[in-house]
């Protein structure tokens, strides 16, 4: 499942980008995974149109048409409504983030625990402060939740989003957050992190070479 | 080593917030990972200090000097320099971020193929045309590339920073990048992919429930 959602990323940015074809051997390119899979994951999708031939001589896959086809099976054809808590550099920029629009999210709120913060920010998506979590995501039926807080808040920040109703929540606070009994899925996205990770691994390379 | 280079993050992001001491136990909250283990990663990496009080009757680390010692057994105490290739939202954000300062990073140059793009862009990084990372890279010894094309352009882009000496690659196009014969370092991190994921994860769980 993860593959076909990668998959779906994958080809919304080909088509944002002007393609509108795209082979299993291109495909199998740009995700890395062996063309004759592609095709099985594709066609377990039950897309109609596999190896159809769209411009003569040249097999291929209708853009739009996949996209279709995959996102109606991975359930992505329901817009999922988004919130983001912490709005420093990152989760403001997340606020604004156009990437959103046309992928079936609709970003429905901000929180911030600084006042001074949400007086200065200048965006269309209404804000809040952060005791109000649980309140707005249960009267706005926020299905997903953004934190880009502090590590030390992260922990009080999943409580609240999870007992204001969310379903998932996508975590880019360096810290791990326990779910305790409830229901929701967290995916982290350590992006510092892989800066260091980065600079270590060339580290001991010079070392080895010196 | 990855786990080491995380907690680095994370000391880092508590320290930047205002905590001065953490725990093992804190820490393996924080991190998922056992008490045990967070004791024996910090004495691998040789912390003289790894259990002694500093507040009376309380035991910790002292986040300063333990970010001091796993930096130096990880190679982090060298700056490394940055360049970011494709200034859309996600990229120029990216450029200003000032998460970079104090973790040892510095923003050296960014690439764009569209020259009205390179104008229009606020920021005190120097901007180049994407027909010049190569020489760029080169020139200014630049070791590490964020890439934020779109997936087409990935590839090529990868081979110029190669090609320009870069050793290490955060990948953020939704394609995977083909290293070839080269010693570089690749990390994807696949941000829209992560709510694809969670959507789909959620619409699982709705249908069982129907």
């Amino acid at each position: 499942m993860e593959r076909l959602c990668r998959l779906c990323t994958l080809l919304e940015d080909l088509q944002k980008h002007g393609d509108t074809e795209v082979s299993s051997n291109q495909l199998s390119k740009l995700t890395g995974t062996p063309p004759h899979t592609i095709r099985k994951d594709i066609s377990y999708a039950g897309d109609p149109a596999e190896t159809e031939t769209a411009a003569p001589r040249r097999k291929g896959y209708e853009i739009s048409r996949l996209l279709d086809t995959l996102k109606a099976v991975l359930g992505l054809t329901k817009e999922r409504r988004v919130c983001v808590v912490g709005l420093g550099k990152l989760g403001s920029a997340l606020l604004n983030y156009p990437g959103f629009l046309g992928r079936g999210y609709r970003m429905q709120a901000g929180f911030d625990s600084s006042v001074n913060r949400l007086e200065i920010l200048d965006t269309q998506v209404p804000l809040y402060s952060s005791s109000e979590i649980t309140e707005v995501c249960r009267r706005e039926e926020i299905d997903l939740g953004v934190i880009t807080v502090p590590p030390q808040a992260a922990q009080t920040t999943a409580e609240r989003l999870i007992e204001g109703g969310i379903r998932g929540i996508v975590n880019f606070a360096p810290a791990i957050i326990q779910k305790g009994e409830s229901e929701v899925f967290i995916r982290n996205v350590f992006v510092a992190g892989e800066f260091h990770i980065l600079s270590a691994m060339i580290n001991q390379i010079e070392d080895h070479q010196t």
